[in-house]
């Protein structure tokens, strides 16, 4: 059987995804990557789908630094065609991952779903997002930051704009396969150019204040 | 010699820092918590500095699960009475903690210096948060995610936003050990609170997203 125009080897695929011929064959067994299409007994040609899969397994195992049963569960989703509802949800739970148990705390409880409603967020209560915010409220309650949960307005309110990008960014395509990757990629990857933006924002307003304090 | 009223001894030492005598000795042989004073050969009397600096350990270790070495540099950081600007650093030294070296990304260098420039903040270039945004720009160059580029000024709003809020949440208090303490205890446990945030309101987007998709 010939090899189409689109297609590839695997020396070929190795070079395109930046991945070790062994590391391709590694994903193949553990069923992270779909099989190429069999040329003959022991040759397979490979497509843009593999390179794309490939790239995606990549990101989630360096960069997120996801072990490999989460990075098979968010492939599945991907693979299967979810619903991007259904792709972000297993997406979260993988970023997420499982949120410790805490005592509960009825004014955390009060306080989350306030903001939840003010800002008319329609959450699954059930979620690993919702129960993370919890755990996270609570947390700072337990630490008497008080400083920092009266302005738990102020961080949804950020957090708004920053999920509403998150969205916007990837909605731009008509592909649902592509939308998709998008999210699981854009979570994964967006998440440490945050941080790291919040950190120097922080350097910022806090040189502000010392030069206030000294003016 | 007596216990003064302030005073206390290692049994409500630990119920007040809510840590088991053994784990608060082991703090106390590793030098991260101040000893208490002396009363006899072998008993010592601690203070509300101790509760304090105890809970501070407690939250690094626990929450942001920081290893050993990196509680001791916070540590002595806020011990040694260090100015807001230098225990900001070293918490985010902390926090990011070293960034690997990539390979140079001129364009991704550019982009940053322009949203930089554009909010107008002074970021120190050898900086971990520096240097940790830049890694984050480059892979989301090298991973071809465009989209999210493209909105890096939109993300650096947002994150303007959060650095000002968290710096006027611990700007609060003339004491500037209050204060340091709140700048390390907020950056540790804000992140899971906005990260956790965010995702409900990635949530929410896409969910109208699908909505208006749909309607």
């Amino acid at each position: 059987m010939a090899m189409r125009a689109t297609e590839m080897r695997m020396a070929e695929l190795s070079r395109r995804s930046g991945l070790a011929v062994p590391t391709i064959k590694y994903y193949l067994r553990e069923g992270l990557l779909q099989p190429g299409r069999r040329t003959s007994v022991n040759q397979a040609v490979y497509d843009v789908a593999h390179v794309e899969r490939l790239r995606l397994i990549r990101a989630l195992a360096t960069v997120a630094g996801l072990p490999l049963h989460t990075i098979r569960e968010v492939v599945r989703a991907v693979g299967e065609g979810a619903s991007v509802l259904d792709a972000m949800a297993v997406t979260q739970d993988a970023l997420v991952g499982s949120v410790e148990a805490r005592t509960p705390d009825p004014a955390a409880e009060a306080l989350l779903e306030r903001v939840i409603e003010d800002r008319g967020w329609h959450s699954h209560p059930d979620s690993p997002a919702h129960a993370a915010a919890l755990r996270a409220v609570s947390e700072l309650r337990a630490e008497d930051l008080t400083m920092l949960v009266d302005r738990l307005e102020d961080y949804a309110r950020a957090a708004d704009e920053v999920g509403r990008v998150d969205v916007e960014a990837v909605s731009g395509t008509d592909d649902l396969d592509e939308m998709i990757r998008g999210i699981v990629l854009g979570s994964v990857l967006r998440r440490p150019l945050l941080d790291a933006l919040i950190l120097l924002a922080q350097q910022h307003h806090a040189q502000e204040l010392v030069q206030d304090a000294d003016g």
